[in-house]
């Protein structure tokens, strides 16, 4: 038997702008990442995100972002390792507290945009937050890209981890995925993202971009609820992976057999 | 015997600016409200802040305002009841996640500038402050002004509390404030201000502005950091209080014996 | 001949988030009340807006809102009259920067929501709103509520003013709108708020929501481009203005006439 | 006869929090830079700087910043051309706006922090600064650092151009900055610095790091009034320029003599 969590960002929404299709996407996933008012949300809608998802079942895990509303936290800034990781604890203890007024735990954090791709290829940046995740609650989950430094520091750290595979990213030949605006960097074809989760999930492996083959450890699986298209093949993920008998489970759960 | 507890504001840099003279009125004081980035302070300042009021034994509490950075939390705003349990929530849960990870625990939550200010005169904003503290943690205690709505709020909501006096300001017949920029508002005479200090711990009275007599039920005294001359007036009240044989203690100590 | 200026907010995107069918209102109107990024915009879509608004001769004014991002200005803050006057400046100024890259004129400055309807009342702020305005530009227009202190405040200042209505809002017996949320306050029925909008222009008064007979002033006519029913009213209300052969023009075109 | 301008960073308060010298060091300088709102300043220090400055006679520059107040814009941020010209064009209308309401030209831009070095060293975000100043006002002065990119974008785009250099950091070989940080950077001996303003201004050369001959084209010398030692040293390289019959004047006027 296989097992995977499958993630999504919710609690995009901001003030008066509205963003993401959290309640559809909500029955296609195990484990949310809930914006915490750095680069998205606001208490109010960080309130109802982490109700709507604990009366979906879906565990709740923390999305901390670097202070950037404009740029919605996908601008790379130069923080130091210390301000990194108290933005990453102000993150988390904020969203947990959300989760405490609704009697629900806060398993996992990964961090968002900017800040998860820079800690993935920084050390000193992936310590402070696995560290800071640490500091707040040894028990946490960190959940990073499969093979970068967030899952390593996690290690370091002595924190548990989750590694995140892309449905509809290609690979490089080293597991790194191709950046956005390079050709082929996302996978268009349904079809093709369907067979690729599959094979990521039931043999371990991904062809990459040249046609080779990459090792992968999809302890989850990021889909996207921005939009109809997103929503509908986050279902279709989430039938497939049904029909394949892979059993969808939180991240607790999942890394007790997958690692 | 006599306790009372003693609390400052502490915390209130904000990056590159600093402000308050933290270090120095620490030795003076029993609780401190720290700010929680919404009307000052940032998670760097946080950290340090809980760290050295850590280090100096003194209990520490939130000290969450309005999201008015360039106000200070001075201005009033009209938010609703939600929005501001909401906002609350957040600002407990950022600051108790530095606490714990200085191994240290969160006591109190007192209301920052206008928030303070107008919860203590509108039932509906005090009590959605207090069920969202509660909804957090059942056990922090409100730090309210004496005789204000948020004292009753608490006791409504099943919160422990505790009643603030002010060494520095006069009052009026009725128990409140006289309002800052009215004449005789602020109290400048130091031996004035300390004879007062000690009527109301010792006698739980004070003299209106009228000449009136005050009944008061001072769990805490408000002391303030920023200045040379604040600073010198806590630590007088610090140890005139002392001589007078009063017990200086945190709140949670405090509120076992005055209630 | 009658003439009257049509006018909608505009650029109320932020960052990531999209909000407004901007394109498709544009038609619709001869001015526009452009976001100045304190309540909403950002320097991208100040940009973006004032090209488009530029491309579509339509005539361009500041939107300048009180600095509450995550409550879209819509909040009122007790901010005092000189802080008003302050960020009054420092929005048009921003914005006027933008007409200038584009090569067209800053005509009128429109205060939004809380800052609007404050000011409306509040004779202080108002005149703080119209010296801030005149001493950018003394020939820009003031766009406020017909009856509104802010038509005095610029009458007082020396500044030209348009007086604005709406014509989706009931109005009380003294010519102010009936409060959202009271029962009637919003015209729902579009064949009675186009007959609204046109008694309005040609005989200059509308019934109350008591049925009385109200005069009004309506130099421009506040229409809005928030979602498809909002933008299919606006294209009714023009088309119908122009069926009655009242000229729509922008409102330095249309003072000339009606004051 | 030798001509150079002094500038110096004003208007750095925020909201409460207080920061710079800028009455004392104002007799000083005969450039002040006015931050804009984004790293540094609100709406009404920036009215309350640029009328000081005006009073004082001293001629005035907008200092955008990347929109970072916790970080007081020094954290390089990863933002894209349009994004940056668009808040450049932002930042120096809303400062003009109080240049106008005080009836004093607005003469010069230096960008700020991370912004001034990152551009420095990268021409598409030079070009994107000088377009943007160039857009609002052609006859606006770019004052950059001396032999950076910001001064060739300047040439490129048509705009008039200010070489900045520092009486208080060593240079490389190259004529670049010795960055914080590395030993020796910072010229700490009052003495040492005044003759290298000396050399500077009268020779056109500065020693280097490594004692090589540098190459330098001071139009304008940076100096601080971020303290008590910052002030007494700007005041005393005034009077030393003085005695050597160097005539202090602002950008327009210096630049007329020196390119």
């Amino acid at each position: 038997m296989k097992y995977v969590d499958l993630n999504c960002d919710l609690g995009e929404s901001f003030g008066n702008w509205k963003c993401g299709m959290d309640e559809e996407v909500l029955p296609c996933i195990s484990s949310a990442n809930v914006a915490c008012g750095f680069h998205a949300s606001d208490p109010l809608v960080m309130r109802e995100t982490v109700k709507r998802a604990a009366a979906n079942g879906v565990s709740i895990g923390a999305h901390p972002g670097y202070p950037d509303l404009v740029g919605f936290g996908r601008r790379k800034m130069d923080v130091k390792p210390e301000e990194l990781k108290s933005m990453v604890i102000y993150q988390i203890g904020a969203l947990r507290a959300f989760c405490e007024a609704a009697h629900v735990p806060l398993a996992h954090v990964k961090p968002h945009g900017a800040m998860y791709n820079t800690a993935g290829k920084d050390m000193k940046l992936a310590t402070a937050i696995a560290e800071g995740i640490y500091e707040v609650d040894p028990n946490l989950i960190l959940l990073g890209l499969d093979g970068s430094l967030l899952i390593e520091a996690a290690k370091k750290t002595g924190l548990a981890y989750a590694r995140e595979v892309f449905a509809d990213r290609a690979y490089n030949d080293d597991g790194s995925l191709v950046p956005r605006g390079l050709p082929g960097a996302v996978i268009e074809d349904t079809a093709v993202a369907l067979s690729r989760v599959i094979s990521m999930v039931k043999l371990g492996c991904v062809k990459s971009i040249n046609g080779k083959h990459v090792e992968v450890h999809p302890d989850s699986i990021c889909l996207h609820g921005d939009g109809r298209k997103a929503v509908d093949f986050s279902r279709e993920i989430h039938e497939e992976l049904l029909r394949e008998n892979v059993t969808i489970a939180p991240l607790k759960e999942v890394i007790k057999w997958t690692q």
